[in-house]
């Protein structure tokens, strides 16, 4: 999406923004301009009937729900980052990971929002948190619950939430379950 | 949501970005960073007992469909910038304006997406587009067949297609109807 001739015209902690020309109808040009910000890991994080997911605290907003997750860090593939992150934030590992599906939020930036299913997970370690940048208590929510929570405006990308209720629209909310909670 | 000390680290031309020294839950300081960029306006373009929609092809991508609307210039409200797209893209003026709802797509950006219903609308000049830069071509659909397009993956943003996927499930997608076909 951003071609390989833009230029790198701001490196920033977490977005860098690229430039470049683009040929428009008439021939002209114009600087069209896009980011670039590091891909997010979402885990649905599945044990014995439950699904594990955490009240997040960070310093500058409050508490809010949200699934298990966070940054990749340069150079890790999507399913590295997201092992790291359960690890990290739950002190604990899973057997068997699938990509659930990704997302990209938004046109004018590269970014992906992958969601992840960890099933037969067990704890092998404590967590390790970034104390001084998030407070994370894990929670053990049923499916209903997920699946309401899910479907909250802000409690992820909207585009995850419309899934959700596509599946509960068109039957298929049941296949999900079942999905989650194979063995 | 960006702490009026932030700075203004990069001045884009389309999205400025800010950082500023986050006191963390251990006393220590972290550079945060959140990115502005102009609102945009979505218009539901009701004509008689229709829906106005459009072809809209970019120079950078192909042809998708789209709500009419566009980015707010400087200085602009959220309704003066809606009237100036609607009449810009399709030489219409509407009698009567509603804003439908605001949505804040991304947490680490101050970016609101404002739907407006546009009723009574009618020509008055031919459109005004920038003819470098994009295509417009109008096309007319019925309620059903924008509720169809408005829950497709990547015609809006996701909160709007879950926010009408929910009217689906509890029911009030006639009252959504109603309310924009009212004169």
């Amino acid at each position: 999406m951003i071609p390989p001739d833009a230029k790198l015209v701001f490196n920033g902690v977490i977005f860098d923004v690229y430039q470049w020309q683009q040929v428009m109808f008439d021939g002209s040009f114009q600087t069209f301009e896009r980011l670039k910000r590091p891909d997010t890991m979402l885990i649905i994080a599945v044990q014995d009937d439950k699904i594990l997911i955490c009240e997040d605290e960070q310093p500058h907003r409050g508490v809010k729900l949200a699934l298990l997750g966070g940054r990749a860090d340069e150079g890790e593939t999507p399913l590295e980052s997201a092992k790291r992150e359960l690890l990290e934030e739950s002190g604990m590992v899973a057997q068997d990971w699938e990509l659930f599906k990704t997302y990209v939020p938004i046109a004018k930036m590269e970014w992906n929002i992958h969601y992840f299913i960890a099933r037969n997970i067990s704890k092998i370690a404590e967590p390790d948190l970034d104390t001084g940048g998030e407070r994370i208590t894990l929670r053990s929510v049923t499916f209903d619950e997920f699946i309401e929570l899910a479907t909250q405006p802000d409690f992820g990308a909207g585009e995850f939430a419309a899934d959700i209720l596509r599946m509960k629209i068109d039957g298929t909310i049941s296949e999900f379950r079942e999905r989650l909670f194979r063995s």
